[in-house]
């Protein structure tokens, strides 16, 4: 898959990246997706069709590309004091984006990608902002479960309704998988 | 959507859809993915493209039709004498299913429909796969989870890591993941 290239920051690959980008989501923001087309996204962002065809092989896989971005969550996410508060904040967030129109079309054409490199992708992101929430509340002096629970917890049950059955995707059962995800971690550390 | 059609059972509605999805396996079982055509399967449904076209809208949709079957559980999952048991049995099973190339194919179909009605066809299948395994934890005098912590604690980190992380989506997590979640359940109820 040529996406998988090195791109050097900066360089002449990662500008054209940049540009095509960029044009994606211009336009994305006043053509309906089935509007959208390689030539039009090539014009805007100054480049040829065929350097897109050649780095990402079709639209649906170039789209598919900016809205992995999309997914890339904020470097620092609120910090409310605890976790639990930090975890709510940050899911909170994740759900009106992902219910929002360009969020669930972000999602469906992450989904609709036939390299599952993209899903690795959003899952390391998910894995890093578990990480980053973690830490701080271990800095804290906190409890925190680890890594692979809150995924398991918090994430996993969100993303699957998110996809499945979205009506299930609220702020209160956020709530629920939060609280049930720390205070079991809690009572197994006790046993242990 | 031409396919919530309501389809009377036995019906000439029922009779060209079964024609055409058993079309569609038989040559999925003897062609790649990118060489299935619209025309060949009508051909061997003996129907018309336009048939199919009016129908199922494109071959994408038709695919993701026949794969959404492919996800119907068993009516009747295997009974190993405790509700552990049962979600172990019926989990290995699935994993086995969607990490094998086929199921991998079937999953992605599904994920790149654009009719949301399928995925949801799949929860409900999960659904009331719980509902019967715990029915019969149940009618066994054993405790037993609700059908949603079922879902959110077994089958949502089952389905998240097979679609982001594969590598992960392993028996030995699926053990952890029915321990934890029958244990806090437990845990929870004798709190209240």
């Amino acid at each position: 898959m040529p996406i998988k290239e090195a791109v050097r920051p900066g360089g002449r690959s990662a500008r054209v990246q940049e540009a095509v980008h960029q044009a994606v989501r211009e336009l994305q923001a006043v053509t309906s997706r089935d509007d959208l087309t390689v030539p039009q996204i090539a014009e805007r962002a100054g480049v040829t069709p065929s350097t897109i065809y050649r780095r990402w092989g079709n639209l649906a896989e170039l789209v598919a590309d900016v809205s992995v971005e999309r997914m890339r969550p904020d470097a620092d996410p609120v910090d409310t004091g605890t976790l639990t508060g930090d975890l709510q904040a940050w899911g909170e967030q994740y759900l009106e984006e992902m219910t929002s129109v360009p969020g669930q079309r972000a999602l469906n054409d992450v989904m609709a990608s036939a390299d599952c490199e993209r899903r690795e992708r959003c899952y390391r992101y998910s894995e890093s902002l578990m990480n980053t929430l973690r830490e701080r509340a271990l800095a804290r002096g906190e409890f925190a479960p680890s890594v692979s629970q809150l995924i398991d917890g918090v994430v996993a049950p969100m993303t699957y309704r998110l996809l499945y059955d979205r009506e299930s995707a609220t702020v209160d059962n956020l709530r629920g998988w939060i609280a049930r995800t720390l205070s079991s971690a809690h009572f197994r550390q006790r046993q242990d």
